[in-house]
């Protein structure tokens, strides 16, 4: 397995230059930080992902989770590895201080949880879920539910989970059955099905804490009807203890990959015994989720990226060692052969995965910019920033989550024959990377939350801002004549997203639903291309003004990398959008009117 | 798993509507067969594939072959599978009836071969490989090696390889350092390794043919120099029986799918006691070998649609099943689930599958039709019919090989969390068809022979023929006023294919080779999605035709759904090639000037 997985000098880049985390510390909830402090964090994370989590990366794949009695027993790596997720504080980092998180920014965080995610996956899921599971307790939970599970879960010796799927209600979370019914006790009963839960049984902790969403008796149908309840595997007992609460594991799913992780179905209350303590109001339980839900779908673009980065240097070390064939104009066979790196064809394969891995982070480290700057905003700045991070929530889910396998099946075609077996780790990055459009929301889904939602909202105020957005950057870079002609592209494919998005949300007036959204996952792949153009041109901008000093050594080699992956994306990514703007700008319902039945063969 | 794993009403729309098999027994080759002949031929395959092949696909994935005491254990459906392969011709099928073949149109062949690997592609590899190596022997080999190996091939009970791969000679075949010295006894001796060698070793034959390429002492270093034997696993003797020749197997491959066929590494000679017999001249081992290889790579195309058509039914049966949210149009959450089928979205994953699967078919049928023509016609006409199988060989290799792997991605998404789990069989056909961009040459060495070699021999003959054979769909297309966008649309792409490869085949004069062909696999895939294009359109001729004669029920289902799968592939996937044609028409040498260094970090 290649040593590296992550490059640190373009993390420090990215959060250094291009997003300059230190500005935040200007602000009071960051001022307790510096620089030294994010080095600090950045050289330990690398640290646990080197010694904690690689180690273990086939080892966990090899030996998924098995389930025993009713009990799932994980890989032993993950116990030691909660345990220092909790006592390093790696969950809880944004958190404040006052409720034992460290406060750090999310850019940080995002940094530290991409290095885990290339090191391992599937371990990386444990303490990220605990992080988003007490996030939701410690906004909308009540000062009994904050005291009783934060420190437990901040700690690592309490796992979180977002349990929402149910056998009938995968992608239509509104159909959800799980009931609660309310006792004066202060506790909710909870019966129903759960499946598709991820890390929602492990023997790495002592309790398993589940964001559940139930339905309370009596409610209105549908998603107004959904309330948010704390629902731990055991519950707290007046002595002190823990008792069991009734949430037996029904069986756990064998999966293509990410298996590392125990997913499994759960079953509540069938002994009657199972409670539930309301987070929020009653049947506002939706609403609740979706803070923990776009973080994960944020954390599914890190950990797809992350995935891809792992397998780029992987791709990477074995084209720099392999020898194969001879430049095509050297044609004589008694000359050696060449690392294959040295071949166009494969250097065109490393540069779309260096071109996808390190623009999908940049779109991501925006989202954390936004969502750092909402945190420590106030009055219409943080009202602009909420809706940015909004917008592009499945942006980032799914841009990374899409390219990423794409990425991946490149560094796995780099191997070659090699690249199919199982001596080299890629195919297993090829297995676990296919998960990320799925879960979290699927792209079909996130494309009708950009397309039906998130561009039309306020009048498409949030649309406005983001092309204000790409045009700042654009205005930034016109300074720089190396940048010129990307500039120039950027704001030309700028112009087109912005009349195809006129073109549909003029149809949604005149069309039905179906019409209007049946290509929105389409319109989701448009807006990410330009997106991650816009953000090779934000790199290209400290890009350039590294490459001004003149450096040597390996640093000129980082920047002039960097500056080719910004070339190639323009010059093969970009131009994509083309034909998605013909397919778009094109209303024939053809998807709409095919029926059913025309697939009878 | 669901029942349906092809479409023979398609397959029979194929062969007889659009690709007229029929006209083919007006030649004397083919004389012996009829309608009745082809119908009864896959009636049995398709049986075959239900009760030989089908039962065994995950249970062959879950058990893959095992190497005990230096022999390969296959799973013991296998040995029956053989030897109905050996006793129903389906080895030989398109062999003449004089060396023991079945003198059957390739045509039929590729629709049998497609049907076996839809229901099991790993099985289907031991008798292709077996059917190719011993054509190759019934082509060059002297009428010893025909008498002994043939009849022992055809029947099954010996299985034929390609062993070209060795540890320092994967895609520079030229590389290979196996040798063969002489003797006076009419064979040479053999010592050396070959990896990657597909079904190379196993217990459900008797015996294993390998059709090897090795180097004779003193030969000429690269391609000049290589010269093609028989090596078999055990040699006959005199006495009639058989005894060891001194090849070992050293070693099982564990691979990411593809799993029940048995890829070994192979040593022969390490008791200096392996021989082999010379088939075709010495030192033009690589030519004869280009026979056998040039079947592999078509054979690749029907094999990666062929699991795309699986996946594509086993998609399809869920979506009609599972019941998920409501019309976009219907908010009202106490009316019942529909079927996601009538989701626009999910109709949108289906047509992309369908459009692919049954566009590649055409595309591998119109190389069989081309085959077979080449076969039973003389002069100028064959000369026509072989240039253009050529030329089209690495397009239908690589157009199914690339986009089978989307589709059954796709397939995989419409599943949603199941698709992910080992439940359903898509995850397999996931793992299963990533293996077809590398082997039989990897799609950028099927690039290089396309732009590199095929659109420029002879002047360019067999582009211009090419371009004949679209034009002429188009001028029999533009009878049918329904088909009018379509035929336009063709008629551009066309235009932009001459105009891209003009500016190529131009660049080659002016510029180094490592600039021309640095974009080869780009053009490939633009050239491939103008050839399915093609293909779809040669169809709609005979979908409108038989619209027209207003079929009711399941025909005009069939019909109709065709239709829709040809207006998707012309809105959704011909537009692609804007952007690739952007690209390609960029000469700015990007990957040949990025250095190696810059991949530092």
């Amino acid at each position: 397995m290649a040593e590296k997985f992550v490059s640190e000098r373009n993390l420090r880049f990215l959060l250094y230059d291009v997003f300059d985390i230190d500005s935040l510390t200007q602000y009071p909830y960051y001022r307790e930080h510096n620089r030294e402090i994010f080095d600090m964090v950045l050289d330990t994370a690398m640290k646990i992902g080197r010694d904690l989590l690689r180690p273990y990366f086939q080892e966990m794949d090899k030996n998924p989770p098995q389930y025993v009695d009713g009990q799932v027993k994980v890989h032993p790596a993950m116990k030691q590895f909660m345990k220092e997720c909790g006592e390093g504080g790696w969950i809880g980092m944004n958190a404040p201080m006052e409720v034992g998180g460290q406060q750090l920014p999310l850019m940080l965080s995002f940094a530290c949880k991409f290095i885990f995610s290339a090191a391992n996956y599937s371990a990386m899921v444990y303490p990220l879920l605990t992080d988003g599971a007490a996030h939701l307790i410690e906004t909308f939970g009540t000062e009994d539910l904050k005291k009783i599970y934060l420190p437990n879960m901040y700690s690592g010796k309490w796992q979180g989970t977002m349990a929402l799927t149910e056998p009938q209600a995968g992608s239509s979370v509104g159909d959800i059955m799980t009931t609660a019914e309310p006792t004066d006790e202060g506790y909710y009963k909870i019966k129903g099905q759960k499946i598709f839960i991820s890390a929602s049984d492990h023997d790495a902790v002592e309790n398993v804490v589940h964001l559940m969403l139930a339905r309370i008796k009596g409610a209105p149908p549908g998603v107004k009807g959904i309330s948010l309840f704390v629902v731990p595997k055991y519950r707290p007992a007046e002595d002190g203890g823990l008792v069991f609460n009734d949430v037996s594991i029904a069986g756990l799913y064998h999966k293509l990959g990410y298996r590392g992780s125990p997913i499994t179905q759960m079953s509540m209350g069938e002994n009657d015994d199972c409670r539930g303590w309301l987070v929020g109001e009653p049947n506002r339980g939706l609403a609740c989720m979706f803070q923990m839900m776009n973080e994960q779908r944020i954390d599914v673009g890190l950990g797809a990226s992350g995935i891809a980065s792992a397998a780029y240097y992987t791709a990477l070390e074995y084209a720099k060692e392999r020898t194969q064939g001879r430049p095509l104009s050297d044609k004589d066979p008694s000359n050696p052969q060449i690392p294959i790196v040295r071949h166009p064809d494969v250097k065109r394969m490393l540069l779309y995965q260096r071109a996808i891995v390190e623009g999908s982070l940049s779109l991501l480290f925006q989202c954390a910019r936004y969502a750092d700057l909402e945190r420590v905003l106030e009055g219409e700045e943080k009202e602009k920033y909420s809706m940015l991070l909004d917008l592009l929530t499945p942006v980032a889910k799914s841009y990374p989550a899409e390219m990423c396998i794409l990425s991946v099946s490149q560094a796995l075609q780099v191997l070659g024959g090699y690249g199919y077996c199982d001596e080299f780790p890629v195919e297993q990055h090829y297995r676990d990377v296919r998960i990320h459009p799925i879960h979290e929301g699927t792209t079909g889904i996130q494309g009708q939350d950009l397309l039906g939602r998130k561009v039309r909202i306020n009048g498409g105020k949030a649309f406005d801002l983001f092309v204000e957005e790409v045009q700042r950057t654009m205005d930034l870079a016109g300074d720089q004549s190396r940048l010129g002609p990307y500039v120039k592209a950027l704001g030309q494919a700028l112009e087109d997203l912005k009349v195809v998005t006129g073109y549909l949300v003029d149809l949604a007036g005149r069309e039905t639903p179906e019409v209007f959204l049946a290509d929105a996952t389409l319109y989701l792949e448009f807006f990410g291309i330009v997106s991650v153009a816009w953000q090779w041109l934000k790199q290209g901008i400290y890009i350039v003004r590294r490459l001004d000093n003149h450096p040597g050594g390996s640093e000129a080699d980082l920047f002039n990398g960097k500056f080719y992956a910004l070339r190639f994306f323009f010059s093969y990514e970009l131009p994509k959008i083309e034909g998605l703007a013909e397919r778009l700008s094109n209303n024939d319902g053809l998807t709409v009117e095919m029926k059913a039945e025309y697939f009878s063969d």
